[in-house]
């Protein structure tokens, strides 16, 4: 085994670059206080995180830990990737801990308590070679590496580092990164220069190779990352159904110009291949993958920032086909796209990378959990026209991955609300970070931030806002060096029209970053106005799926229009919106003008005439439009984000 | 083995009722004779028969059954369901023998040899007790029924004893139904009253054994096709990902209202009950298979006729879900579907049924073979947005199923060729039918008719006509007994303002049936004229996928878009046509005015501002359209049926 060859007193947070525009905060230097996403963090902390150790001993994914070290046949429980599951919600642990600090130690010691006994179950299934999988290898099991395209074996192995990085940047658990470092060894055996020159049907290990070697100093790890990212694209990876681009394994990483097949596996390749193109410097790389990134946003990304329009291999579709019904946009794969932009914001510094990520939080990763966060919506639709559950697959009455107006409890492939469990408890580390100059703040909600500058200057803030419900976020400086040092604050894409004031003093301020440099007081204060009133959202002509439709947006929140919040007798698929009149938002939130536009059904849904087709306009109302993210949490409903504009299929 | 109780000298046709208002006739007795479909008969038997003969000995399909009775351990090749391929192609070519009578014998014999030998191997593999599949049962292999959601057991016998009717019928191979019977009856002992209550999860056994009860009188075949029937929809079959709905078990087929979950299923299905309907004369079953069939029809198929809006489970999407860019649209699901319209036909007498079945025969199987009948379409989608080929999925190159521009030799689930050969090879069965009074023609096409009335009186005629090339179909009278009899002719729904003419005598007919009574002589002519002029079709409002869109259809032709015939530089993806200047079409074929009309791709692919996302409108020209179904014949290509009239996403 590689010993540790270096440690860093890092930042405790989840990507640490050696490199790039932008310096990390740790989770102790940015920290979330209530509002939108506070509130998010506690109820991560308070049901997210023990309603998943709850399934994970239910569902006998730990259990197969156990069976595995017992060294008897046993029937492996889940799916390939089970094991992940575990990793994940540590690495969720690991965060929140990390997060609550040392003040938090009481309210923290069961969870600690969860994740040491966790540590030492899985700890005891590894091999002596350090390969640690509960579904490949033993006697009676299928040889390792034999199902490279959908074994998940070396997928597995990546969140287990991932995790174990983070378990020991929170500073928590020793065992756990001795697991991690004997396996990273025996990947580096076994797929290095000299080994099988393979990769796995799942990127991730990249990830955690990257991240173990910014931890450990090791250089191995990185070069193993790298030479996984080169050897993708080679068609090495056994044919599957989808085609080679499913798993990204039809051309090379630097050969692409826009993400394609399984979203979540090219988004992790992606970011991993950022992070192995900033540790090895490779400008080339980095350019490579920026206009992946602004290819696939400028035309395979849905309203809400989700990602994936396909539900057969939970893939993009090509350029422009994002239909609202079959929308994919897996809570994992908004995950995903979060992990690739903020690399990208670290290494680049440009704020659309942070404009991506607000989208997405808002929109995705807010809808998945139920307000009482022991339910999750596994897939993300933009239009639910029947009020459906998921066909359960197993005798716990587990769908597979659903796809529903309703949440639920678990999945059979219940990669989601760990993933969601782990971004929650890290969040705090979106929301700025440092450099040279000063402080960089990227997301807005109430905060606080306290770091060291490079050049040993200590600087503290306070962010109190009610947004994204209202528009003023007020940053007041707590500590400052007496000397001047650059405040950015991302002004959004879409705040036309926002100001900056430093205490009192108004400035416009354009979309991108506004910046302002003196040598703050305590007590100074920067307060940035967003314009926050709602508004029409029109597609782009190629989107097929939606034309002659709007969706509403305020602020970063994209709105839909729910079935439960219709008049009596409407439904969401009869229902025209009237863009002539803007939508109204105030404190009682969205409304628009709506007329319910009903068809009768005919013997063929076609006709050469058409007046035939043409619906019967009938009442309007002001109908109120519901946060997205809120959807479906008022009992079952039908719902769509793209409201069609014109009563009759076409412009007559 | 139950011995041969009864034969009839029934019809040489694939559906032969007992019962219901029209009787078919026999291939012997309605015989295409050249023009659209005649041809494809001839290609079906030149090049569509030996093509899929070659690449079932190539495929290893047929040697699964050389192995099977070698009773020796063999790795069994192709999907679960590759033994009914075999069994189709059989069908196929005793239905092609039936078409082309004694006079064919010579050009026949190759054919015959080949099913001959077919039915010496298949049968070779038959075990003792009548069970009879490639893929289960054997000591090495999974035990018989293990398997009911996707083994594909009862659905292979179900194609065997079908294709052994036909063969029986065609009057060739003694042996072949010697092997059906066997295998019915072991059916009839293992899924009797006091055998397993459970159904397979594809139907299509239901179809075979009432169509043996047809040929032998055997009654308990009809009565166990008609328990399968009552059982499904309890629930039994294994969970899967898709829900019970998938196999139609989500709900007894007495309760259902409308088809829903895989469209080949849920069709078979529904023709298997309604020949069980017609045999035990319950009248309740047949009017809820007939609500079903309207309903479906109403709200879930496509402008082509074709069905399945989903490639995720080959499934019917819900109402109005019919996107058409992911139109599955099987070629097995446009089979199926004539399948149960015809059998609806035959019980009711009502033309809507023959309505359906013209718009898919023109626009779905018409579609599937390539000119030269050596590739197919498995999917046959309505908008093909990229020059893509399939992924291969082994090492003959054979993708699973396909869904590109480009038609497949094979596939690794070859379903559609055999389905469209037994298809093609009894077509002449759809053409005509007979009741106490006369003759009834559904379809128009070049062919001669020559039956026997109930009462014994003899009646032929000739049918000459291009359509769909043209609209003037006519009919002389070539024997007639001199005593009254009524001929009736289907007037095409599409057909708003058509004529008959008697002897010169023209008179309106209304969409419907027209129909002329008079003690016909030799000589006399009946001529159709049908209005074929282009016509715009307008979708109904909720058809979210293709608002402001509209399609082309000319006669019961649709037709599209294809990038092969735009001017250089313009693109099936930024193109809107003049909805204010109807189609043109003449000899030359059908014409429109398009405009170029592109849009700039964006960071971001919405916008506040309706002007952002704005095309520009450039030049306009008259552009062809392609018959839909001989799409993809000019080179790669893209394609679209339904064109957008309105150059922005909204009204405004």
């Amino acid at each position: 085994m590689t010993g540790i060859v270096e440690r860093h007193t890092s930042p405790v947070a989840p990507v640490v670059p050696r490199g790039g525009v932008f310096t990390p905060l740790g989770l102790d230097e940015s920290r979330l206080a209530g509002g939108f996403w506070g509130e998010r963090q506690e109820l991560n902390h308070d049901a997210i995180i023990p309603h998943a150790l709850h399934w994970l001993e239910r569902a006998g994914w730990v259990g197969n830990f156990d069976d595995a070290a017992s060294g008897r046949p046993y029937e492996h429980r889940g799916m390939e990737f089970a094991d992940s599951e575990i990793y994940k919600i540590i690495e969720a642990i690991s965060w929140d801990r990390a997060r609550t600090g040392p003040g938090g130690a009481d309210l923290h010691a069961h969870l600690d308590a969860a994740l040491d006994g966790l540590v030492d179950r899985l700890a005891a299934a590894q091999d002596a070679d350090g390969y640690l999988h509960t579904l490949f290898g033993r006697a009676w099991q299928r040889p390792r590496y034999s199902d490279l395209s959908w074994g998940h074996e070396l997928y597995c192995f990546g969140h287990l580092l991932q995790s174990a990085v983070a378990n020991a940047r929170a500073g928590a658990n020793a065992k756990y990164l001795q697991v991690a470092t004997a396996l990273a060894d025996h990947v580096c055996v076994m797929f290095g220069e000299n080994g099988l020159r393979m990769v796995c049907g799942h990127a991730e290990i990249e990830l955690g190779l990257v991240e173990l070697y910014r931890l450990t100093g090791v250089r191995r790890y990185l070069d193993q990352a790298a030479l996984f990212i080169d050897r993708r694209g080679a068609g090495t990876l056994p044919r599957i159904e989808y085609g080679s681009a499913y798993a990204q394994d039809d051309m090379p990483v630097r050969e692409a110009t826009v993400l394609r097949g399984h979203v979540v596996r090219a988004l992790y390749l992606s970011a991993g291949a950022t992070d192995v193109a900033v540790e090895t410097g490779d400008a080339e790389l980095l350019r490579v993958l920026e206009t992946q990134w602004a290819n696939t946003v400028a035309t395979r990304v849905y309203v809400t920032g989700g990602m994936g329009s396909h539900h057969n291999d939970e893939a993009f579709g090509l350029d422009y086909v994002l239909p609202p019904d079959r929308s994919y946009c897996e809570t994992c794969a908004g995950v995903a796209s979060i992990m690739f932009s903020w690399r990208l914001l670290l290494a680049t510094g440009k704020s659309r990378y942070a404009d991506l990520i607000e989208r997405t939080l808002y929109n995705v990763l807010a809808a998945s959990p139920a307000r009482d966060g022991r339910a999750f919506f596994y897939a993300n639709t933009l239009h639910q026209r029947s009020v459906s559950v998921p066909a359960p697959v197993n005798a716990d009455g587990l769908c597979l991955r659903g796809a529903s107006s309703r949440r639920e409890a678990w999945f059979e492939a219940s990669c989601c609300p760990t993933n969601l469990a782990r971004t929650l408890a890290s969040l705090g580390a979106l929301w700025a970070t440092k450099d040279a100059e000063g402080v960089q703040i990227h997301q807005y909600g109430g905060a606080s931030v306290d770091t060291v500058l490079a050049d040993g200057r200590r600087v503290g803030l306070d962010m109190e806002t009610e947004f994204p419900h209202a528009g003023t976020v007020t940053i007041t400086i707590r500590e400052s060096p007496g000397t001047p040092w650059t405040l950015s604050l991302r002004v959004p894409e879409w705040a036309e029209g926002a100001s900056v004031s430093v205490n009192g003093v108004a400035e416009e301020a354009a979309p991108g970053v506004a910046s302002v440099t003196r040598p703050f007081a305590a007590g100074d204060t920067v307060v940035l106005e967003l314009p926050i009133e709602a508004r029409f959202v029109f597609p782009h002509p190629r989107v097929d799926a939606v034309r002659g439709c709007v969706a509403v947006q305020r602020g970063p929140v994209v709105y839909a229009l729910e079935s439960v919040d219709l008049p009596h007798g409407w439904s969401t698929e009869a229902t025209v919106v009237d863009v002539s009149k803007p939508p109204m938002s105030d404190s009682d939130g969205v409304r628009v003008h709506l007329s319910s536009a009903d068809s009768p059904a005919r013997d063929f849904p076609y006709s050469v005439s058409a007046a035939d087709v043409a619906p019967d306009l009938a009442a309007s109302a002001e109908v109120p439009l519901t946060p997205y993210h809120d959807w479906a949490n008022r009992g079952p409903s039908t719902m769509r984000v793209w409201i069609p504009t014109s009563p009759v299929g076409t412009a007559e």
